[in-house]
């Protein structure tokens, strides 16, 4: 029966020094760098059954299991645990902080070695290959040669995109969940709204709102909810909210009064518990500059060394909707490169990859399953 | 040839007073009451060619023609003047700033007769059966006893419809585009974003930013931005801006870069110019509440005297679907009443309802057309 990882920490490493920086696409050096990370399962004695997981934007290390005083598993724990389709029993997996975040990872909300305040807006710009390159010294720091598969959705699958094409020969297969090669213009409409909302907040203080012991508050908690509506389906707003009130007999005004109103008001605010603003400006920008295919020679490494792909969508995901998994598909396979593409038939929208359906993880668990079979 | 109506000007009439005050549906009571009108073309001589023209959320009644030193005609001029499909030389057509608006008719932030500030949150709350109210009020005034017809879109198709139900001895024939019976919660969850940053923004100042010399113009501005996203379909997004830079070279960092930001900054300025915060919140929150089949005698009025329905939508219209014009349409076919549906395919979304499609025109002017000739 499947079953969980149980009681799990949080580990902090120093990947990078300011003496020997972390050197990003830009040419930018950031250092030091620390990584936030968690595993679970054991590594095998060959190291031939790891699984780097990449979370999404609002995401952290804490992927799978139960941190002392939890009230939730960590947030992909329904994948991750004995039995289930990331078997812990069999595969060893590995989740960090994304770099430029604020669970553990360095971020711009860090402090700057120089100053000792937050670097703020001086954080430099960061790529989804920037990322890889931590994950990959990471795997360095862990004695991992090279992955049976890295696994992500949204921002997540886009980092495993990118991983098989700048180093191919790090891993065996890639599976790629609501992600996209390249955001449209509605995609990056809304990022944009959600970014003004941070920084026209009159306490985002230029970046520096920590130094002054305050937070954008107001904007990040619109840009939380703004976000949200975004990764329902209509649908799946309709079927859990309707039109009913969420009190007893309607509250006419301008509070609370409709289920839905309530539900994005505890979203926005339980969103300031646990993010940072300036980490929500600098991971949506990469997002929005993804774009990994315009290189025109993106391919040319993978197609020297192919990985084995899975490109899954959601049908009703409308922030990255199928249109966004067949591109990425079509690129591949213009490169003769093994791949696999799923729609999974689901209601909720592109939330859908944190849930729990059936098909979406027997599609994970039998590609998984194979993955191990054949080996890294 | 089509031609345009010309130089107009905004009528204002006083229809209701402190001792004469307009009755709302909810028991309150509200006066005096301005109501800023423009008219065009010429009423005959049997009063029988009478268009009245409901506006949408953010517009005014200034829908035709050009006022003087306007860089842009009123808001529906491509479909009003002479030869046009609401052809000026045949009929008489009304349009009047809504109630809770803030283009010359009275609305939230008009001086409280007693304390001669904004009325602000003191303001009564609205429903769409209220604009009907005064809207009839205009006509009284004008002498119109009875309406070839009643035509709107989007909140203004909410009018026509409300109008029919209500008060189907005022109208031959309702057309009601590009609009909804029923919100959705996610159409509720986007406006409650919207009013949320204008509540939160410190210069909201609980509503009395007026008296204060200031205004939530950042909140206004984001709730606009966020508005377009949902008015435009995501393919007339990607059309009109893909990822293009709104510079010779890319701007990365966190102002604007790509085009749609530059569009969105745009649309969030130029609103602040002519749009009061509080009728945001006010007219928003109508739209939310409004349920008018959820009367169960409805359709009891309409169904003694029948009037003719043309309910339009859009394919691209990701605000109000064809989802909803197809609801509408069903429950004006279950009482048996005169009802014409047509889904017009359009790249733009929502904004179709305001541009000048040829198919869409067509059906208007036939629609019109054959309504003249019929009669009142």
């Amino acid at each position: 029966m499947a079953g969980s990882v149980g009681l799990v920490e949080t580990e902090t490493v120093r990947l990078f020094t300011a003496a020997q920086p972390l050197v990003l696409v830009s040419g930018a050096t950031l250092g030091p760098v620390d990584v936030a990370y968690e595993t679970y399962g054991r590594l095998n004695a060959d190291r031939s059954n790891a699984v780097f997981i990449c979370h999404a934007l609002t995401g952290d290390a804490h992927a799978a299991g139960w941190h002392a005083g939890d009230r939730h598993p960590g947030w992909w724990d329904n994948l991750i645990g004995p039995g289930r389709p990331l078997d812990t029993d069999r595969f060893f997996v590995v989740c960090a902080n994304l770099l430029g975040g604020c669970q553990g990872t360095t971020g711009p909300s860090s402090p700057h070695p120089e100053t000792g305040r937050a670097y703020g807006l001086d954080f430099p710009l960061l790529e989804v290959a920037d990322f890889v390159t931590v994950h990959r010294a990471l795997l360095a720091h862990l004695g991992i040669e090279r992955l049976l598969a890295v696994l992500g959705g949204s921002l997540g699958g886009m980092q495993a995109l990118q991983w098989s094409l700048d180093h191919p020969e790090d891993l065996a297969n890639a599976l790629i969940v609501a992600a996209s090669s390249r955001l449209t213009a509605q995609n990056i409409a809304f990022s944009a709204v959600a970014r003004r909302a941070i920084m026209s907040d009159r306490q985002f203080r230029d970046g520096q709102y920590a130094a002054e012991g305050t937070m954008p508050a107001v904007g990040l908690a619109i840009a939380r909810m703004m976000a949200h509506i975004t990764y329902l389906s209509e649908d799946a707003f309709t079927a859990k909210f309707g039109r009913t009130s969420q009190f007893e007999t309607r509250r006419r005004g301008f509070g609370i009064d409709f289920a839905v109103e309530s539900y994005l008001d505890h979203q926005g605010t339980t969103f300031l518990e646990r993010f940072d603003a300036l980490s929500y400006l600098y991971l949506t920008r990469v997002m929005d500059y993804f774009d990994p295919f315009a290189r025109p020679d993106a391919l040319a490494a993978v197609e020297q060394r192919p990985v084995n792909h899975l490109v899954l969508s959601f049908d009703s995901d409308w922030r990255f909707s199928t249109d966004h998994a067949l591109r990425i598909t079509r690129r591949l396979e213009q490169a003769r490169l093994p791949v696999t593409f799923r729609e999974i038939s689901s209601a909720f929208g592109h939330d859908s990859f944190l849930l729990a359906d059936p098909v979406y993880h027997a599609t994970l668990r039998a590609f998984l399953d194979r993955a191990l079979e054949v080996g890294t």
